[in-house]
């Protein structure tokens, strides 16, 4: 079945699951940064990020073609583990997280509350996807890739759909859509809906600096490799390098990429703060700070902004709320 | 003109100009609640509060009547001043508001960002009525009272018409409506669209202690006063009495009157950041505190929770989600 699709049945699946966000937009916000700013709050999906999309799409999928029997293992530092840990909750199915000792608070305590498994690891000292396989392999479960997975990769593109429908309604013809990166799973699924169904809108990724992979594979034209020798408050976004089945996606369709620094974050988080009255963590508001500091670098009047997440801990909102 | 057929013409006004605020649930939370709660986060709405459906029904359609010369002057503590000023700046007309001198900052700002012209008065000292009124004469300027003044109610009708539509398309066919109560502008407009359209819906008005002045005159069938000697920090809906227009109607139609206390509504701002990623400002989230900590005294299974505003000062914002 070709990506869009398995984009078009994800969307099948999760129309009774997954909540269709809103597309926000602030008139005084349009006039203050000379631009057609849109926001679509996936802060606001179940799960509190749009990593439940495509977790319940594979996971739903997978049940109903009895794929799963043992249960489902996934590694994730937060987002990914919390909506494969609420999918399965509601399907029935046993789940088993692998997440870093230093995940953010609120994330490890959604995680458990949805009845997951978790098992830590040290980020530093062992490897993800190393630990998440051999647990596959010795429990017999399933395992669900945060990104590098086709189902996951449609169950992000259900994003895209409602973009495209929303833009219609609003009778945008041309936008440029700024998505937060970090594997590529949802800038991938969102490319793909509008490679599709809406051609003349044009996919940006957005990363914070130091960990801009996928800006700097866009231009090489090949998969480049983070150092991994800074720190981001950016948690859900810090990823080695663009996936193996996302890149060659995001290389089709997306323009140059965008990169952000974390102070630029904090201030993305206080303006959605305080314009949109919505909760983003840092890594869902990389996309907003591109819109606001990098707006020479976007032609469009219409920009869609994609804020992935809202699960941030109380300590950073409100450091990001009280920036001057 | 009847009320209801007011409320179905203010939504025609409305319709390319007030937000259609989504309706939220999130299935953990009402597993912890055992209820099933519905938010209708008017926080999301353009000024950041349901105040600028009222504004900008009035405002619009005395306007299309020929019934404003010189401007508009209103009188009020924030989001209604935010409401007028920007629904004015829309539709080009000069508007002078009367504010308090400690009123919040961030809803100080915002009115001078929507070009009006603020006067500040001291609330301990002078009654803004009589300033308001006296400035209207002085500058032959149309006069928009916050709630007793029947196109405004109208207009926070249309917020009940949302939620009426919203409710049906997820099968509900009972509720009980908890709504944010000062003077009872938006009460009053939800609870005449419910009595028409939802008559299965049952209203109940929100209050924060020492300013339980609606739940008081429910109760004894008159409009009971406030002493006014207790501080509050929910700004928004600190009236002294029911209006003469909205009290008539509340007493038709309301429920018994729930009244929370300021340590509640910072538990119920932290829990609408925490499990909705929303931004509600004390006095938006006094009906999410009755639903939290006065669920016994709510019969229904569905609750439909109306988190009027979300206009908040960073500071108490902070304090807010740092409760433990």
């Amino acid at each position: 079945m070709s990506n869009i699709d398995l984009i078009l049945q994800a969307q099948k699946y999760g129309k009774d699951y997954i909540y269709k966000t809103p597309l926000l937009f602030n008139s005084r916000v349009n006039q203050i940064v000379g631009k057609n700013i849109f926001i679509k709050p996936e802060c606001l999906q179940v799960t509190g990020s749009f990593k439940f999309r495509g977790a319940w799409c594979a996971i739903s999928q997978l049940k109903n073609e009895n794929k799963i029997s043992n249960g489902v293992v996934a590694y994730s530092s937060g987002n990914h583990a919390q909506g494969v840990a609420a999918a399965s909750k509601v399907l029935g199915i046993h789940s088993i997280i692998v997440m870093p000792q230093d995940a953010p608070k609120q994330k490890i305590s959604s995680t458990i509350n949805y009845n997951a498994e978790v098992c830590f690891y040290n980020r530093y000292t062992e490897i993800r996807e190393e630990i998440g396989e051999n647990i596959a392999i010795e429990k017999k479960l399933t395992l669900i890739k945060p990104y590098d997975e086709d189902l996951v990769i449609a169950g992000q593109g259900t994003c895209g759909l409602e973009i495209i429908d929303q833009s219609k309604k609003l009778g945008l013809d041309k936008a440029e859509v700024l998505v937060c990166c970090g594997g590529g799973g949802l800038s991938a699924g969102i490319s793909l809906a509008l490679e599709k169904f809406a051609p003349s809108f044009k996919l940006r990724t957005c990363e914070p600096e130091f960990y801009d992979d996928t800006a700097r594979s866009l231009k090489s034209g090949k998969r480049e490799i983070n150092e991994n020798k800074y720190s981001s408050i950016c948690d859900a976004i810090l990823t080695p390098t663009p996936g193996e089945l996302t890149f060659p996606i995001l290389k089709r369709n997306a323009g140059e990429g965008l990169v952000v620094t974390d102070s630029e974050v904090l201030q993305a988080m206080k303006f959605l703060y305080q314009h949109y009255k919505i909760v983003s963590e840092p890594g869902g508001a990389v996309a907003a700070a591109a819109a606001i500091f990098l707006k020479h670098k976007i032609k469009e009047k219409n920009i869609i902004v994609v804020v992935s997440g809202g699960n941030v801990d109380s300590e950073i909102f409100s450091k990001a709320i009280s920036e001057k």
